[in-house]
């Protein structure tokens, strides 16, 4: 079995992938399942979400970690948290996270979402679905690695490598290597870019939430089906 | 002064920009310097090398680490360390190293090449010459992060930091907690797919030859000119 982890998105998936945008996607999109919803649509754009506005969809995502004009919510878990979701279904759009689940899409077999709060969670299931790759990709900030993600990915390979054996990447090294050598989760997301804007923006608790680690069980696992909007994509609990 | 590290070729490069492929490309490009070379040709592609083929150029170069049909040398820096290039231009074309270059030749005002075998040298040229930032692009390995290029750019880094005051991004932390997570240079490269890739095709006297640390003072840096052919770069000593 091949272990691969993605530094950004590259594409080219063949089998199992599993998707991480820590600051805040990911950990949001696990929150909002864990508060009861149905199920979350991730868009490719944030026009294909407010084409979704009208029809009964809560919506919420974010660009430059600012909520954006129109949507019900922006990308913070701190907030979700702090609401029911049952029986609810979110349209999602982000900055890096949503279009990073698109790639991987393409053509993986399996796509997962995953963050600190689901790391272990998600690597289980992720091992438990591969038949020959799990590759773990980083969304990143902007086309730039995010520390965040790395350290996540990190997480989530060393508890892989904990379950069986597998051949890893560079990627892979250079994750295991960051998530040892950088501190506690809190300490790691802190001294990233992104966290430190986070911080700078008043959003600190959001930090904190998101480097709590494997609070939840609830995987994000990506489902096919007719109903479908066009340009999104369908997560439920797994 | 803003230190970045991209693990892959990103582009958009202000001010000074170190290219870093340590398995083979730059590590050969110090030594074909080292042994006299007036300059260095870094093309585009294998065919605008093939094309300078006629006016009294040596060409060196590798696809896939193998050499290239109609070239005079491959890209091995222990194979470069035996001759005596004085007086000659050397064409290179690379895989991954020359396309980097080119990458970073697009917009950056001061474009140098360096490895490990010149790492100090190369971290106090670029800090002499940025005025706002210094960019460090590895060139990975057919568009996937390769960890001999990560370490040494850790290696650079950490020598930066003892030079002056960064603003360090999030793939500046990555390189440096891979310098420090990884083991002797020898230790790094070997555990990398490429260094394992060429010790494989019985290249393990290049691994080992650019596994050493700071044996050169030379640093291969963009000239500009009329005379440099289309499609090419023009490296000189400096």
């Amino acid at each position: 079995m091949r272990l691969r982890v993605d530094l950004l998105p590259h594409g080219h998936y063949a089998d199992v992938v599993v998707v991480i945008d820590t600051l805040r996607a990911t950990t949001t999109a696990v929150t909002y399942l864990e508060r009861g919803a149905d199920a979350l649509l991730l868009t490719r754009t944030p026009d294909v979400a407010l084409r979704l506005r009208g029809e009964g969809f809560l919506l919420g995502g974010e660009r430059g970690g600012l909520p954006i004009p129109g949507f019900d919510f922006g990308n913070s878990p701190v907030e979700a948290s702090g609401q029911n979701f049952t029986g609810k279904t979110v349209v999602m759009n982000t900055t890096n996270g949503t279009g990073a689940a698109h790639t991987a899409a393409q053509t993986g077999k399996h796509v997962f979402l995953a963050s600190l709060t689901n790391a272990h969670a998600a690597a289980r299931r992720a091992k438990a679905q591969a038949t020959e790759e799990v590759a773990i990709v980083c969304a990143g900030t902007d086309e730039h690695v995010g520390l965040e993600d790395v350290y996540t990915a990190g997480v989530l390979a060393e508890y892989l490598l904990s379950l069986g054996e597998f051949t890893i990447d560079d990627g892979a090294r250079i994750a295991l290597t960051v998530r040892r050598g950088s501190g506690n989760p809190l300490e790691a997301l802190s001294s990233s870019v992104h966290g430190a804007r986070l911080n700078n923006l008043g959003l600190g608790d959001d930090v904190r939430y998101a480097a709590e680690l494997s609070t939840s069980t609830v995987v994000p696992t990506l489902v096919e089906g007719e109903d479908v909007p066009e340009g999104a994509l369908r997560f439920v609990a797994g």
